[in-house]
């Protein structure tokens, strides 16, 4: 600071050059018009890294003045995050280098953003929904640091499972196909194209200049990256936040267990809708399934327990479907009744499933829970034991295992 | 009850003949082979409806069982609904003729399921969302009373303002059509069709012995009929939920205002995706805009007020998109900054949109808000305002406004 020697009780100084000792990164948070000089001190003081926040860069016009430090950065070997963001989290190291509130709910995910206003979507759904991540960060106007260069370092980064990324443009789609292509193989990527649309394209080069392109070049590169594609921001925040608890499939084979036989249809319609296989049931696994239901349930696939059945039914047939090496995946459709209540539905699946963990056993499974208001702590404590599961959706849970599918194809795993 | 005086303190009666007085409804909440018999009975006492729980009918192959009761009903003129399903509300009377929890918020959306499962997932959205509801029904196996009934009845209903169906197949898709053509006209009518793929149909077959049929037919059919259809669940009960709070708009000519910029490009390609027009703004519109934004901020359409703007100018820009006549609806995209805090932000929107309304200005407004979690209570505040507004997504406020533009547009209102 350059008029203060103490702010809030700790010591100021005029330069970063004055500061003592090494500097890891340099967090910017002054006006637009000092950037350039204060980051030629952070070059002479062979500070690696600085986060731009200031905005008032090529977003407003102002390209030279982005240039212009763009090339200080390229002189003084500087990496550049930014300008014009919101800065960066990055909780193994309890670092919030960022103007926004503090977040701590430690994780696997790495969200980042080219948006702030997304940015902060992101913090509060990963808040909201206590979703544990690695980093969340700020990619702005990417004079710099872009999509690819974080791949690659969350590519060997062990506190991260999967990278979830906002993104309005690619500066160099060549550059983040071949290091997407290799990434992905590794750990699952989503990725939220805004400006899909001609509108959205048009909105999307007001907003950050970006030139948001063909959307069917966008799809083809995505998909050849082996890249997740999200339609919705919620579709990218649920992603990031259930894919990294659920293990990966072994095949192809997905089976409906279910006490409503109204959810197993909309479950049904949404495993097409997601490319999800739905088992042929072979004749001596329906009939094992059978034995569990009552007469009138429907064995198949869906598994149809029907509504009335205590928690035992659930258990038997869920403990069935783990233990058969023929099925590698399970959608569960809870029903709310007086004989199973949420709480007690869900601490009784946990266990079976954590007996089978104990033996070793372990397969993705989701759970779509219709029932009054109570099924909401149910979804919050599976969640909490592996299992991803939703309120009063059927379709959620299944385009969350869809994506675990989409990715674990790609990178060749099944 | 047959071997009863009195159960809970109330008098019991051995049969439904013994009952003094006239009777509106019977609700059965008996074994499915003692159905028969007391419904002679309530055909002989001249109730003329009965609420059938039981199961045990069609849907578990006893259809002579089913057809028996039909005949009863039809011989002594008593309207059955069911059998098979959870009963049914009606909240304007405070009736809760079901085995499910009481729910007591009243409003205007009348729900009906085919199925137990979706009907508990209904109740337990409309309590979470505090979604004020006219009735909830339960059509199960459908012997009688099916969707058709059910248009006519909330037609003419005054506090039902949105119907909203969930369906596995349809008996008599003629009738549906020609009565939803006619309701469509007054109310929006909303359909999850389950059952839509292959995979689903065969459950919905093995589940109620729904014809789940081809689904090209049904979409011809609910389009032809101004039916909204939903393509999943939470859709369904989120169009239910906002679709009668919003103001019928005058024409197509959408704005979107946006805080965040990144917002403005996802909500410009959810306006794509649900059918709406973003208004081609006129030179001095665009030029009364611009009066209230940064010179970095960007007019045309979206908005883009930018991040660090106070109250103010959302209050401002806000203000001219209600006043002027070209403006028919808005769309909101919120950031939360320091400056102007979620709950500052949807008080002041309330403020401005409640004087407009005395002035006898009223057009739909939906809201995007992206923040911490504090944009949940904000939300909330402006739902109870008549704004739609959703935390953490740019797509549900677009979808729900495009869902109002599709009913406006069959009911021929623009």
């Amino acid at each position: 600071n350059p008029s203060a020697a103490e702010i809030m009780g700790r010591k100021a100084y005029k330069s970063v050059k004055d500061v003592p000792g090494v500097i890891d990164v340099a967090v910017f948070a002054i006006p637009a018009k000092f950037v350039a000089q204060a980051l030629i001190e952070v070059g002479e003081k062979k500070i690696p890294g600085a986060v731009l926040i200031p905005s008032g860069f090529a977003e407003t016009g102002n390209v030279e003045g982005q240039q212009e430090i763009v090339d200080i950065g390229r002189k003084y070997n500087v990496r550049l995050m930014g300008p014009n963001i919101y800065g960066f989290y990055y909780t193994p190291k309890n670092l919030c280098a960022t103007f926004c509130t503090a977040y701590d709910v430690k994780g696997k995910a790495a969200l980042s953003s080219q948006s702030g206003g997304i940015g902060m979507a992101i913090i509060g759904f990963s808040r909201s929904a206590k979703m544990g991540v690695s980093a969340i960060v700020g990619l702005g106007n990417k004079s710099d640091i872009d999509e690819d260069d974080l791949l690659t370092f969350f590519e060997q980064d062990d506190n991260t499972a999967i990278i979830a990324q906002h993104l309005e443009d690619l500066k160099d789609g060549r550059a983040f196909a071949e290091v997407a292509k290799r990434v992905s193989k590794k750990k699952p990527i989503v990725v939220l194209k805004a400006g899909r649309t001609a509108m959205g394209a048009r909105a999307a080069s007001s907003h950050t200049g970006a030139l948001a392109g063909n959307d069917k070049i966008y799809e083809d590169v995505l998909k050849q990256s082996g890249v997740i594609r999200a339609r919705s921001l919620r579709d990218l925040l649920e992603f990031a936040r259930a894919i990294p608890i659920l293990p990966t499939p072994k095949g192809e084979n997905v089976v409906i267990i279910t006490g409503a036989g109204g959810s197993g249809v909309l479950l049904s319609d949404a495993c097409v809708d997601n490319d999800l296989t739905l088992m042929a049931m072979p004749p001596d696994l329906d009939a094992a399934f059978r034995k569990f239901i009552p007469p009138f349930g429907a064995a198949g696939n869906p598994v149809d327990i029907t509504g009335g059945e205590p928690p035992k039914t659930y258990q038997n047939t869920v403990r069935l479907g783990l233990e058969d090496p023929r099925i590698h995946a399970l959608i569960l459709g809870y029903w709310h009744t007086i004989v199973t209540p949420p709480m007690v539905f869900a601490r009784k699946l946990v266990e079976v499933v954590e007996e089978m963990r104990a033996k070793g056993i372990e397969k993705p499974i989701v759970a779509s829970l219709a029932g009054d208001v109570e099924v909401e702590e149910a979804a919050e404590y599976l969640f909490d034991h592996g299992i991803p599961a939703y309120a009063y959706s059927t379709e959620i849970p299944v385009a969350v295992l869809g994506a675990k599918y989409k990715w674990a194809r790609g990178a060749g795993l099944i």
